[in-house]
């Protein structure tokens, strides 16, 4: 029988999107279950470590962002046809964790004088990051890796709004191969009918 | 031909660890390229992104350390048999990672009163990351999952030198399963005689 899955995160795009996005491609039996601020603390209590996203697979739960999308890749066909490719795929996905944890670490950094000085260099640090996606797409047929879909693209999609919100700019702009990337993994038919009836939140 | 490995990285161990201890397990034909800190800003410029552990395979180099380790456990045979097996090995690394993050947030922090508030609440906060690793050991039959020897176990174990230094006091103290455990993957035949003859460094 085909697994059941529910997603338990926040009302958020952010790191549970990627596997929203993959359970919507593989058109999968899924349920999408969203916390509010003030459910937090409570749900908190029964995650596997404090964290979400989690994901629950016939009644198992499983944590870590990263983890969950792999294996639904897997099962869905958006992993490399071998070893080498899953390699390039991982490798890229590591990449936008670097990423994101430079934006993560200023947006977050609860002490004034230190976010201050992470926001000096922090456009020349994310465009660093972005150069490097956009010649990525430029060697590899319009794809972050392989000259296909794969999840790695998939991963670096899904959160973008949050990221977006976080820093208040489009830091696409000016990475036009990155752009038509965003619009082609958007404009897969089950991907685009699942942002089309999203809760329409700001991030 | 079996493929011939090159592994750049600083004389650490670190996250070059679990690389080292992997490509010795499976006896693979590998050279432990070391760098010192003066060799570094000439050598950041050649690594893809910035940074290392670098693998080379048969003259093509891929980056990231987590990527690299699980192309090599499926060339060792330290993956999972099925992909819920990776699935939860790819969890403990994450939350490896996460460990990891804490400590090296902390360590590495430039602004002394950002660095102090952190040191406030480290050690509760590694001990709860330890506690979950010790409560996994004892439900996988003295292993991190999957009740057998996986490259979870390496990711864990083998760059622990290095955050025991970092934080300067050993931090399994109070914990008898991982210590078993570091004992169990220190004391495989392959990674014992790799640990025999590498560099003499405090760290």
């Amino acid at each position: 029988m085909a697994p059941k899955y529910k997603l338990h995160y926040f009302d958020l795009t952010a790191l549970g999107e990627p596997i929203r996005f993959l359970l919507s491609y593989g058109k999968l039996d899924w349920e999408d279950i969203r916390y509010d601020d003030a459910q937090w603390p409570e749900t908190k209590k029964k995650m596997p470590f404090g964290q979400m996203p989690v994901l629950d697979i016939d009644g198992k739960i499983y944590a870590q962002s990263i983890a969950i999308s792999r294996y639904l890749a897997k099962q869905v066909g958006l992993s490399g046809k071998d070893d080498l490719e899953n390699l390039k795929i991982d490798i890229a996905v590591h990449l936008f964790l670097d990423f994101h944890t430079k934006i993560g670490d200023w947006a977050y950094d609860p002490i004034p004088n230190s976010k201050a000085a992470k926001e000096v260099d922090l456009k020349d640090k994310m465009d660093f990051y972005l150069k490097k996606f956009e010649e990525m797409v430029k060697e590899n047929k319009g794809f972050l890796v392989n000259g296909k879909l794969t999840w790695g693209d998939i991963y670096f999609v899904a959160p973008l709004k949050y990221f977006k919100a976080l820093v208040k700019r489009d830091f696409l702009e000016g990475y036009p191969l990155l752009q038509e990337l965003v619009k082609k993994v958007e404009s897969t038919p089950a991907i685009a009918s699942y942002i089309a009836k999203r809760p329409a939140g700001d991030r």
